[in-house]
């Protein structure tokens, strides 16, 4: 047992020894019922009198920490209050009060269920990511031992801060085959989409105070955006996309930093923006001279219809484009990147160097080595089938089950955007389907201004994790509970 | 070929094909001396005539960028400008071109090398890790398969933003063993220690312009401060560390946001905080209610004496803390965290899961495994053994070929910092000891105030990555450069 003691400090040798044990104790990293050392060779270990052992655990026993019994020693008393050491607010320093201020502003949902996976009891269609069973497990240990095994410890040892060649070279690829103009040298490798749009926007601080984003947006975007200080303006959009006079009216103002928006599928309204929009998007940016942020989180997801051009191949330097593979491959890899050309490259690789150097190196060899030999393909066309199967489950089954609801069918993606009927609040519902077992995401957050009349009437569907049985459940279950407030059908 | 071609632009059909064509061939997409599709198929696949493709071609060919060949089809030229394409300044929109003002501010040096790795013949001590070939690979290959083995696609599904629950348990008994009191809830893992610096600076954004740091200071923290906005401010160091009465000035000053400091084996100067000290820094701290971001890159790596208490043991939440297993096991992971308390855990928390959701799961997973068996433990005693033997063939070779230049012994870490003679410029010699096969990382960017009389005056020497043989080697041509200079030895 290592414990620093400090014989220059005023307390006493004993009271730095109890308050160590202490707090290991009360921390739970000494569990309870387990043996502590023996007072003396304890004391010759620390440096310090037997007495000063004795006497730190005689005090602990009197609170009753730890229990002593003749002949076997000393333990940890089995009934304790474990857990973490709460701090009251008149212990914390003034700055650490201070962080409190503020602390309920909106946006920031933290998922701190994301992890624990679902059960078979309850259906998940809150969820932001594909169908992990669907995830190529099997490619992905192989492509690990082969990264581990060929690169030996180079595959530990840091990554070229732009990304490994290979991999982006391979991600060009990708990009070009779903109609997005980029070369290697334009991809800059980020731990997921997630780090690409918080560079990009830490990048653009000094232009203006506005987030120019869609309306609906995605939530963790908002969050972000409002994290690093922006105010988050939302743009309404019609069957096109965006539209086009307030976001004019916005540019016009001029005190927006970027516009952030998600042309293919977007999270949350799985809505697309048409050809015509998105050259009149760009065409808008250009004129106000401000940046567009371009997100296609799941740009391999189609299931209708044709490529688009991306605004990234229709606006040049005017753009940049973010994506990622966690949607379809791998989540907790922590792998995406950002697509940029001339300065701005230059700028986000800066920063993607100061505030965490590269993404991990043997992430991207395993993801290469699986893009490199088709399997990505391969996985893309099955998840395709699949998604596609499981929406038309999910939209029949809320037009069955769901009078007076509402959701177009979206043409790729993972989400259905189902609008209430008047007066159901989004937040009830969600928490009433959830008593059914039956997890949906409540739109409310997705809205930039919480008064928005839009904001409590959408929940978002996931029907790309779920098989199609348990999506008819699951739709099944949110009926029941929106008749239970009173709506649909009894 | 996947090819968008937009039926309502004005520009020909002809002309888009040939522009995305021409695209790909620029960037290397399509490699010269591959294959084109005929002009039949590709016609039928993109929906267009085929004398749309013909002309396409027809118009590659007039400017050299394909080859043509009757009867066995059409070609990428062999000779091309193949790389990036290069933007000039009139193509970019003017938010672009604002970028490129103040890009040439100091201290952002960005190591596109490293990832490249050194070769036979050249001796590198300018590396900021330990050496790869110590990293316990077969190991980490074995937790790998395991993790994945047993939590199947969960282990590429996210974690949990704060880290996995068994990962920070283990951080904490680690922590523990180094005298750092941490329960599992106050650990935050990040991407990498870097991440955890971020997230800390950004949360401090508001409270002041100023960060006051250590002087010399690790050179990445100084780039990361000014590319969030903050004007680093260096705190001379004597033999106990910071000195206290600039330390005060600077506080009272009232511009500070935080303090960073470095307590064990400093990166770059070697140098330990000494327990009075850190008792005095932590003390002025709480006194201008300033909060400390504690970094302890290296507090394993330990070669004499005994363990001194850390900031965040002292200062309790006044100090956030924050460490790696980068430097020691694999740098490539990107695992990191920071321990803080009260609403400091909350808002870093926040902001870790707004820029970059949660660290990699699969990565956390395996490093739990590596802690939980004890192998960490045996590799630290490998590690320190190594690295002891090697600081003192350092320090032994500098005294002997390198007269009127000073290094002190570090008690521990990767770093021996050395001082030049007055007069010898730390770039210059930097520079000719590459010309002679011998890498040293310039102590120049490691100063807050580029003007600092010191600044010019130090070469940090890694004395850990290299065999004994070659760091001999290695300072025997550091010593022969600095004699083409004009000193030291000739």
């Amino acid at each position: 047992m290592k414990i620093a003691l400090d014989h220059s400090r005023e307390t006493p040798l004993y009271k730095q020894l109890e308050q160590a044990l202490r707090h290991r104790i009360e921390s739970g990293l000494l569990e309870p019922g387990s043996r502590l050392p023996a007072s003396r060779p304890l004391s010759v270990e620390l440096g310090v009198s037997r007495i000063t052992v004795e006497s730190a655990y005689s005090s602990m026993e009197a609170d009753g920490l730890i229990e002593r019994r003749a002949g076997s020693g000393s333990f940890v008393a089995r009934r304790q209050a474990v857990g973490r050491v709460l701090l009251s607010a008149e212990e914390l320093p003034s700055w650490q009060r201070a962080l409190l201020v503020g602390a309920d502003r909106p946006g920031i949902e933290i998922g701190l269920g994301i992890g624990g996976g679902g059960d078979e009891a309850t259906v998940d269609l809150a969820t932001g990511v594909g169908d992990a069973s669907l995830f190529p497990l099997a490619d992905f240990k192989a492509a690990m031992a082969s990264a581990l095994s060929r690169e030996g410890s180079k595959a530990l040892g840091y990554a070229d801060p732009r990304g490994v060649q290979a991999f982006r070279t391979l991600v060009a690829r990708v990009l070009s085959s779903r109609g997005v103009d980029a070369t290697p040298e334009e991809i800059l490798v980020t731990s997921g989409s997630q780090e690409a749009l918080g560079l990009a926007a830490l990048m653009l601080r000094g232009r203006g105070r506005e987030a120019i984003v869609e309306s609906p947006c995605y939530a963790s975007a908002l969050g972000l955006f409002r994290s690093l200080g922006y105010a988050p303006r939302g743009i309404s959009m019609d069957s096109g996309g965006m539209r086009l006079e307030p976001l004019r009216a916005a540019l016009r103002d001029g005190r927006a930093a970027f516009i952030y928006a998600m042309p293919n599928f977007q999270n949350p309204s799985g809505a697309r923006m048409d050809a015509e929009r998105r050259r009149a998007v760009v065409e808008l940016a250009g004129r106000y001279d401000t940046p567009i942020i371009e997100d296609d989180f799941v740009g391999d997801l189609r299931y209708e219809g044709r490529d688009l051009p991306s605004l990234y191949t229709l606006g040049g330097s005017g753009v940049m484009h973010s994506a990622t593979f966690s949607k379809l491959l791998a989540p907790g890899l922590r792998v995406g990147f950002i697509a940029a050309k001339g300065p701005a490259y230059e700028r986000l690789l800066e920063l993607k160097y100061c505030l965490s150097m590269s993404a991990p190196r043997l992430s991207q060899e395993a993801l290469a080595r699986i893009l490199s030999v088709g399997r990505y393909e391969a996985h893309i066309r099955r998840s395709r089938r699949r998604y596609a199967e499981r929406r038309d489950a999910m939209l029949g089954a809320i037009a069955d089950c769901l009078p007076g609801f509402e959701a177009k069918k979206p043409s790729g993606g993972l989400f259905a955007w189902l609008r209430l009927p008047a007066g159901l609040d989004s937040s009830a519902l969600a928490d009433a389907a959830r008593r059914r077992g039956v997890l949906v995401f409540d739109g409310r957050p997705c809205f930039a201004d919480p008064g928005d009349p839009d904001a409590g009437s959408f929940l978002r569907l996931n029907f790309a994790a779920e098989s199609p049985e348990r999506i008819v459940r699951g739709v099944g279950a949110l009926s029941k509970a929106a008749a239970s407030l009173g709506y649909g059908r009894p």
